[in-house]
């Protein structure tokens, strides 16, 4: 069903990004969207414990930091 | 309907990991999953662009490559 829906997402799904730091532990998960046809612009969609679906600004320091302590878990 | 799916995915989605080199410019997106109630395991899920879904180690450097080249972009 995830597939079904990447293909029919044509357009970028941010229009703005969350400045604020969340801490990780209240972050669920992170996905991470090319650039590509459909969006000029990489997207990073965090989706938070309680369900809220956040855009994190792929080039803040504290976006990386949060994806590298999620990987070195 | 992202959401609604995450609330239903109460176990782990990966049995194995890819072990071999995917090029970025073949993937769409990268979902990390944090390790919680439902899995033990941090999960890292690459949807290619030809749609397949293949999940990917999370402590493989050339994983972390690849997440650090997506958000570089």
């Amino acid at each position: 069903r995830a597939v079904a829906r990447m293909g029919t997402e044509l357009r970028c799904q941010c229009i703005a990004t969350h400045s604020k730091f969340i801490p990780p532990k209240s972050i669920q998960d992170v996905k991470l969207t090319q650039s590509g046809p459909h969006c000029k612009n990489v997207e990073v969609i965090a989706t938070l414990k309680d369900g809220r679906e956040v855009c994190l600004e792929p080039t803040a320091p504290w976006v990386q930091l949060i994806i590298k302590a999620i990987l070195a878990k």
